[in-house]
């Protein structure tokens, strides 16, 4: 049950520019929720996306999946839990959103990661360098 | 093969404040683009939100998965076309980005639409009234 | 010099997408910026929008003007500082965004609210009751 | 009367995420719009940004200020108007968006450009070349 345990979590707070005619949050917003979540896990580790990019390394999305369970409303605090495992030459990181006000799941999202060396696909070697002590056993 | 054919198709134009700092479009913008070409097909089909809100019919998304296959980038025109099947309670609509300056794919999207009556889940039973004409069948 | 003490003020942090093709914050993210902090000191003061409306009182931007100085960057901390003066029938709240690294200002906005009652427009009678310690004498 | 001619117009239509809570059109995305029918008109005239970049060459907005007068819905097609004149070292371009359905004004914006070479503040002389034919007089 990887799922139970998370590696990062970053709490927000939902803007209500973020929020469509029905009052909650618009389901696109989830996807730059989990991409602001994603580079402030990063930045924490100090990884910088503009030194690697100078290396000649690129990390790309190259498939997301969100399920929508609970919406979020305007001024509802939440956090993004994070997990990680390596797929291939993926780097999967399961992403889900909880409702701060019950800590129930509100969406839960599945991103994964490819990284281009010079261009090229690699097999994911430095995802196994750079997250190595966060990855998760898939059971 | 049913992906070869579609039901209908929107066309528009990337605008440069949805890229971002890669020169690319955003990912998050892509659901943006396909949340709008679905609007756009029920609204060709004189399908008002607001009237079947009014009788307590709702259209949720419960799922999306979406494939990045070669980015937009600003000014890009491009298509999206859609293609719809049933699946137990959902109706699940394929939504494929095409870049129109030379008929490549850019974005693959599967949205899970569920419905619900009074706020209760249905089985779908409207989505075979309103859609019919539209279903391709899975093989 | 009343733009040297604030009423209110509000801390946040770039979000890479909110960046544009420049590195740069894109110019509407700051109006969103300035909303946003608008609402968080709304909500400090207790004040309910849905109340509110529901009492048939709406807040409405009749105008903006933003003074873009400096631009804030990817990641970038950022504080909202906020400050209002009564105009007729206006409530006339400055906005100045500062960059919290060298404390220079970024962006300086001049936002004009008008209030409806029942639709129709007041003297501003309500924002006197409100914001009353908040105002500053214009010189 | 300046503002009654136009140099450029461009069409869209409101897509339902730009919308909030309210039903209509957030404030910020106005600002949107604008932005990209001032580029539409530049790539009518064929300037390209990225050309005039490696030229050194840049043009940034310095202020704006956006007039809201009524709101745009949901699936309201408008047009962005567009005129222009040089006041010293700017060039500033009005903006304003007229509703399809009726042609009442719906947003009167105003938008500053200022032309940096190598970094530095320019007297604008670019804009004499590049738009001279678009000036109205300012009576």
């Amino acid at each position: 049950m990887f799922m139970e345990k998370y590696s990062f979590e970053f709490e927000m707070k939902v803007r209500d520019y973020e929020c469509d005619i029905q009052g909650v949050v618009n389901n696109a917003n989830y996807q730059h929720y989990m991409e602001h979540a994603r580079h402030e896990f990063l930045e924490s580790l100090g990884v910088s996306f503009s030194e690697l990019h100078s290396r000649g390394i690129d990390f790309m999305v190259s498939k997301i999946t969100i399920e929508y369970k609970r919406p979020l409303h305007g001024s509802d605090r939440f956090v993004v839990r994070i997990n990680m495992v390596r797929r291939g030459a993926k780097l999967v990181i399961m992403q889900d959103i909880y409702n701060l006000a019950d800590e129930r799941l509100s969406t839960k999202g599945e991103v994964d990661i490819i990284c281009l060396k010079d261009g090229r696909l690699t097999r994911g070697e430095i995802f196994d360098e750079m997250f190595n002590d966060y990855f998760q056993t898939e059971e």
